[in-house]
């Protein structure tokens, strides 16, 4: 969970409800039942978690503890892809010791947020046997903390990550020769994000593309990616097996969430729509990519 | 038709064959029977003529005349997508009349390459209402004769853009509002290249995707576009009428033509692959975007 102040070419919010847990959360409430573990600061208002039980969202995971919430602020270039971090706050995420409920250890389906792997590990020390385990990273990570980070990469069903950092992650510019390599450090999956181009899911016997929904206008990127893995893997929680047709299920919800959330500020995109505008967006990335 | 010369981060090679028209012409040549209306120097070999006469490609309309074939020296990035121009040399270009001969205007296809706008209407001004027309261009000519551009897009039913030029000639940073802008200007279609990552058709009441082929190794970039081209009007040619199969399988076999082109140096990708090959490219491509 955090709290951001996001500056875009459209304009700008402060204290917008944000966050790994948050995003993540609210694209996979449209697909299953998501039960969230994080950790807030006293500013985190009855208000901000009104939104996420609104979504059936199951809150007992989030320990809300003395200090501030987690805070990033960054601005957006023109191209809405580039962007600077002009504060990164780390707050009560600094000491945070994540205590998963009883309730959610046997959940099938996890997700690993952007977050130190040594954190992500303890989560994944908790569970019982899920059936499916994806996590997301990013460049600071791969700097900072590798061998940790290969620990929860050889424990994962999949690793979601962008352009950049699986060349920075593989030390391969082209994205079949990285996704090769990561492949190597043990997780099944591979999906490679790449914005407005679309993304890649790489396995050891499948290789899936879907393009990113068209849009006349991106207000605000932030959360894509979390996004994205909320909608493929509540997806993958709800289906019954995890087979080539479930993983494309889940790249195609997880870019229709992705495209919802950033035509808006903070969550806002993810809320409000239902089921059937979801899968409007659906058809049309099927018919896009039908050549018969 | 057009000497290079060229370096890539994997080597250079002197005076290889180029040009929009020889790139174009190889490539539809593995779905029709192009003929080619082009200028040459005194430089371009027998052994030229040869290549394209091996793939039964009608030379009839290439005029050979006193002077140096057009020359263009360039070097590529590391990323293998941004060049430099280095050296740009009209030679024979400059005083090019095009004299399309009386076997070729009836052409039911006609693909105009990427040349001063002026040339490519005496081309068409010369042809006997060809069925489907298509265009390239290119940044210079955006800048330096819009106007002249802009006839020939209102005469058109495809143009080949990349990104930055699409952005360049319709004022817009999303691709789907620049498309939008270019159908304006009157082609019937727009086709958005994006390199490595895939292409886009645009029409008033059709929208296609193609993911690229991924590969593991780029060798020369130049001649990707016009590959493209060839591909998509040598299925387009072959093809009965012009519906959204017809059109859907032009980016395909556009897409795959330009996955060999730029595995080699100059011409040599689109040689010594016979159909079988492209066709499982092509069938590779459709598994990717297969999502059920």
């Amino acid at each position: 969970m955090s709290h951001r102040r996001v500056e875009t070419p459209f304009g700008s919010v402060e204290k917008a409800l944000g966050g790994s847990a948050t995003f993540g959360a609210l694209s996979a409430s449209h697909f299953s039942s998501p039960q969230v573990v994080a950790v807030v600061g006293e500013d985190f208002t009855d208000d901000h978690f009104a939104v996420l039980r609104k979504r059936d969202i199951d809150t007992g995971g989030i320990e809300r503890v003395a200090g501030k919430t987690f805070h990033w602020k960054g601005r957006y270039h023109q191209n809405m892809q580039d962007r600077d971090t002009l504060a990164t706050d780390l707050n009560v995420f600094e000491h945070f010791d994540p205590k998963v409920p009883g309730a959610f250890r046997s959940a099938p389906c996890v997700f690993l947020g952007n977050i130190d792997p040594t954190i992500q590990l303890k989560v994944l020390d908790q569970m019982e046997k899920p059936r499916f385990v994806g996590m997301d990273t990013m460049n600071f990570w791969i700097e900072s903390a590798l061998e940790d980070l290969k620990m929860v990469l050889k424990r994962v069903d999949v690793v979601f990550i962008n352009d950049e950092e699986a060349t920075q992650l593989s030390g391969e510019r082209q994205v079949l020769n990285a996704a090769e390599k990561i492949l190597e450090l043990g997780p099944k999956y591979v999906v490679v994000k790449r914005g407005e181009f679309g993304s890649l899911l790489f396995g050891h016997d499948v290789c899936l593309f879907v393009p990113a929904v068209l849009l006349s206008k991106v207000v605000d990127p932030t959360g894509a990616g979390d996004s994205f893995a909320g909608g493929f893997l509540g997806a993958v929680a709800h289906a019954g097996q995890i087979d080539r047709a479930t993983l494309a299920q889940g790249m195609v919800y997880g870019t229709v969430m992705a495209s919802f959330a950033v035509e808006k500020f903070s969550v806002d995109g993810l809320l409000g729509h239902d089921r059937a505008t979801i899968d409007l967006r659906r058809e049309f990335l099927q018919s896009m990519t039908t050549y018969s």
